[in-house]
């Protein structure tokens, strides 16, 4: 369409309809959108397999819905991330198909299954205190066509723990590693793994961590090379970026 | 090695000269590097292709040298990171085939030149001033067996710079973007890929920069979800993970 | 009235009726007020065609409400910022006739619609999160008698849209933009306008947005030159400012 | 030149030189600058009378001339702010007829000191240490084309200064407030002048100052509402932002 | 009685009905209070009019109850600060010639209402929001004997209202000065008195006002060299500390 | 059993009944915890007396019961720390022969009172708002078999009360010294004592205490060499490492 | 003088030489100096005993030499604070009278050492360490008239110290408490003593004192109600408001 | 001698040579070191086979070295920790028998080389950039008399290596940690040990370490509830805190 609106034009400059000083101004307060630009959306959605994810958190239970209609209607898989309790009810009973995940707030309805990742995606975290987060990185992984193994509960302080698990995340193609409190784990996993660590700091903990500061700051001084870091508590980035990884 | 001193006490056992008990105290005792754990880093070489980088700041010169000559012997290639003014000298005397790179102080031996990224890595930098950070990236990424393409001065202030450069990198499969100030760049660049983007904080500002915290917590916040984040400055760690993106 | 004060003192030592040493005495005990700078006020609400704008935020309903009725009775336009529930009920029971902004809790009074400002403002905004604080700064803006364009949810991460609405704001006599997460939008509009940017952080975000820090300090480290910054969620101050900018 | 590149693409189009697939391609990968987005920059160069400013602090001394170089052969005025030792000389020695400042290190070369400001502009600071962030704002409007009265040295803890002297600044049509310390001059000169204050807080003062912490904070909670703050020690940004109101 | 406790002591001995060793084993082994150290909080009592002070928040009802009535057993003037909605209630149905002010919470009896302090203590506060610490300052300063001159309203923002109002306070022997936001008016007033200024930051702003720091580093960031701090929202401590340098 | 399983294959080895390249491939694979690993917790809680312990807070409140049940059948003393309103009633409908703490929320189930330590352990507090982390420290420390001596009350400002009470912790093999406000009593105790300091910071204060982050910074910087400090508020660590500590 | 010119002005208003309108136009313009302000510094400089004091750092020595002729003339005792090493020679080369203090960097010039203070002022600090800016503030109180005791080395790890010189400033009529690190030593004094105690932070320590902030925020948070808290080594401060309160 | 004083007294009073009154207002005023308190100072250097350390830094040489020869003489080990430059010239000069450990400064001198510590004391490191930190740890933990077991470089992104070194430090009686960055060491050694472990924080990192801040908060939040923290940097307190827990 938008091309179509471009190529109108030079064939009107071609034939004499437009001549070519009314088409250079047209030209340059022509939207970028119709010059194509607004299709990077579009196509990420195709490749990447999930449609824009609405974040839940504050927005009106109706609206929730309105816009879960709307995603829905779409076609593909559909995430709501954070939805609050009464959101949570009418999703439920308006998508008895859909999955609704309370300790992370997530909603999720399938249409395709297919998987797009190249190898399994790795989400480990420290504390059962950090199962919500990781929960949210997984739904989100998921939803994007990736295999998942999840390993809870392994944090540094009972490092045999992780040992005894490494066969399970060692061939991973990408790790996502949750945690709260000091945030030590994503260095001890960016040591035992070759591949990229996605590090989600949480704010589980108390008087100096500060809200998750503590465990934000130690994961962007690990020693392992290999760790970058998003937001605290952002499990839906955490998946989102391993999903993007696992495709490269 | 240890393989074989794990295999000699096995055949041991199996001989009846060492008894089960004997073997069975023996074994709890066994280093786990001898089990093979520490090959993980043998193995990560390996695939990598590039040995385990020094980083050359605060080290004694002649300290360099040694851990250069020791590295330049094991075959691989060899990165070294912020080289003191001393330190640079004397390599490029002992390596008249090194590449030294003064803004960075990164110091480089090509041993294999073969590529094993599967595509293009970007690496974008919003003001002349990052360039040093964003050059330690493309050093690292460059030795790591990766094509880049660079891309220096784009910042958002300047949005028409970015959209004009915008054919070079979106068809990257990572970039790493590199900005100090507000540190905004990660987030307009995360908006035009579909890909993942590593976000490298400057301590490039002054006043409320606080030294790069204002970057730091911008790229943090993005609201562009494939954005993931490394430490302050580092260069080495954001090219180190595009590296390993790359090899998924 | 002031004025006519003071000229009756003088008015009084010319015929005599009090001594020079008893003016003196009473000149300097004399409130500033009565010698003019009070006027300074009056000025400015003439010129600027805003009365005394009540901050609503924490005061008894009633109290709200007895203002309210003082500022109406003045003739001038009336604007309460930040009215919590049973205030904002009150006033619109007593005011049929003034408007409620539900999101960001303003109330005005219309008495002089006439416009003073000498071009449009343009109020932009990040994301719709953000809204509630843009329209205290239009709701502001408008009732100092200004032309606003308002943009909403235009963010860097979809820079697209930026420059598909480039055409609404660019020849604005100053725009406010309003952003929370990053914060990054003024400056991707501050390199697209040649005219002031008042930007208003938002307290949007979660985590390392530390309540609006991430955006303020990014902000405030704009590479764009003409960005000044006003506090966060101070959607008032932004819109205040730019009516008078204005205005010059 | 840009323009003539798109229009003669027009005219091939027009003589059928180029057909319309072909027109199309390239007109979708000419970048933005050639379309006419570049001219934003030109033509604030040339309604505000300043070229790009260069920050000189950091930049090779040889570097800083060669822009100087360039600058000064575009024909408009040049700025170059905080000079270091060396690149001041070599300025100095090139530009005979310059203006160096030392306490701010500018370096100022008039081509036109035409007035293009409206109204005048005042700047104030707090103590004579803040004299060298001042001076870079003032030599930054006026090299803009401004009219500017300076006053120094009028702190909130001896007001009366401040009184003394308000008549030199209360007709402005803005105002520059420049405070270290406790940065509370800005709101006392807000309260007396009807005009928009641009404040910059200074690094001036020691211990819990923070290095200009203090007065950001400080100038950020303003209870005059006409005060909008620039980046700590931005005598730069103040002046230029009030030559841009001071034009609207 | 603890005197009466050692003269015993010291009687025995000279009497020789305790030995000078068992003396000396008892002697070290008393407990300081006994040797007259804890006078020293007696003394004050007695000295500055006023028995220790409960802070009632957070304290049971029933204890706040239980501890005013000690307190008013000893015949002393009795405060209790912060007390809450239920304490305040059983206070008043206990005390009904008890004094309560809402706005701090503080309850006050009166046993004894003469003047201790040499001059008048001057309360001043920026904004009508900071009237409860100012009054939690009024009724500790006063409940210590001292006349007080109360000023409310007259932050830097309207300069004019603090000089109008310079006669009422300029011969106070100590100012306290109470102000959220940017806290600028202690040093304000401090540059309008010779006497000792006690200010008192307050929590009151938002955004960047981080709950009263912004005022606290301005304060202590005074260029005003007779201004001391006391903790975010202490009242009492400002008023305690005026009554007590209003006895040096 | 992990050890049998261990035994069972070198025995398997030794009869031929495995070979060597087998063993070894079972080996590598087998977890650490079978090797003996795990042991080390199992070890830890039979040297020190007490049974892993619960972390109430955020739990639901059937599955602290839950865990309790399965604590309370292993046969040694059961800690569950701050347990919320509901599962302190279930708590206490369970196990009537338990202790619930309501201060602290603790509650505590005795299987064996013997004493471990080597000597007493004195917990020392600043106020009376301290006593629930003081109460946590000393019902942890109790449970771990440790005589206690506790005083509370005893802050700087009243350092005599410290003196007098200084007979009753001098002699403690180690203290527990719980302080907010201005966190110095840590300091204090620790030049009166020869043994190690145990500081816990409590989130106890207004205003510039930021939350226990004044008392925290205050107890790290102790000018007495004997100081050590866990998080803010955080009892149960105080307890237990001074219950290691007295039995080193 | 300025009185004259006010009379002046009124007798020709009296005399029909100005008529009212032109008298009321001089009189709003007339600044407020004239009208009796600045006399505030006059009287206090009379009343205090002390000219304005110089702050030497950052000072060009020729500069800090010209003040201190300029001060020395005008009859009073100088004072001139942290001067730099080659200030400070030159100041001792002009007044060989003069007293040079190293540690602090004072620089004090007697002309009248009468006693204006009502008692004497006790300057206590923790360690030898923090000896500069105690010196800082006892050169500032004694150049006021005041009679002061000093005592070094009482740090409330040593508490016994400060209990066997409490006899020393006991009975001071305001103490002034300098201390670094944890800052403790101000709540310490302020339960011995019934005066109000002046606190000054030091920046000594290291690490977690991030350059005073510790002690600053100990003592803000002190729980003695007596202590008031300057700026971070603003030992000329403390020194100030000491005599400033010795005078009350 | 002190308690001669006391004895004397009360000899006096048995005798009728003072009476009651005068012996209690003499009590009142004898300092309490004559009571014995500052024994215990005196008893912990006995105790503890270290006499007071000194910490060199920021002293003057000459001053040290004058120190250093008072310590000397008093026959016990001597310790001055931080030396700088010149001063640990003096030192070697003056003390040819002593140790100078250039990488963390410290300067020792054997008199006592008997061991006290019950059992050895691990000291383990992170990095080698980590080990003048741990050095300073070690010379003061030697000197107290301890057997030390030191083990350098076992950082958690290399966890293999702590595994294969965990039976060099299992045994240890207490731990002392030393990391920088990210500083999650502690937790991990903390989840392999049942005895104390007390971390040190170093200042090693970049960016986001901001100074060693990270790692100290990762310390404080450490999961392993057996680990307690001292300042950044404080390899002494460590040591020294080590050295008395290995006594109790």
């Amino acid at each position: 369409m938008d091309q179509n609106h471009l190529r109108e034009l030079l064939e009107q400059v071609r034939h004499g309809a437009v001549d070519v000083d009314a088409a250079l101004a047209r030209l340059r307060h022509m939207p970028f959108e119709d010059l194509g630009f607004a299709k990077v959306d579009h196509h990420r959605a195709i490749r990447v397999g999930v449609p824009e994810v609405v974040f839940g958190k504050g927005k009106a239970p109706e609206h929730v819905l309105a816009i879960a209609d709307r995603l829905n209607e779409r076609g593909g898989n559909v995430l709501i991330t954070r939805t609050e309790a009464r959101a949570a009810e009418l999703l439920q009973a308006r998508f008895p198909e859909g999955e609704y995940f309370p300790l992370s707030g997530a909603f999720r309805i399938w249409k395709d299954r297919s998987i797009h990742g190249k190898g399994k995606i790795a989400i480990l975290c420290a504390g059962t205190s950090d199962i919500p987060v990781a929960e949210e990185a997984q739904v989100t992984a998921e939803v994007m066509g990736n295999e998942i193994v999840s390993i809870a509960d392994i944090g540094v302080a009972g490092i045999h723990r992780l040992f005894n698990n490494r066969d399970k995340f060692v061939d991973a193609k990408v790790c996502v590693v949750v945690a709260g409190m000091e945030g030590a784990l994503p260095s001890a996993v960016g040591g035992l793994v070759p591949c990229p660590v996605v590090a989600v700091p949480t704010s589980i903990g108390y008087g100096a961590s500060f809200h998750g500061l503590a465990a934000l700051l130690g994961m962007l001084n690990s020693c392992a090379s290999n760790v970058t870091v998003v937001n605290i508590d952002n499990g839906f980035g955490g998946g989102y970026v391993a999903g993007l990884i696992n495709r490269v």
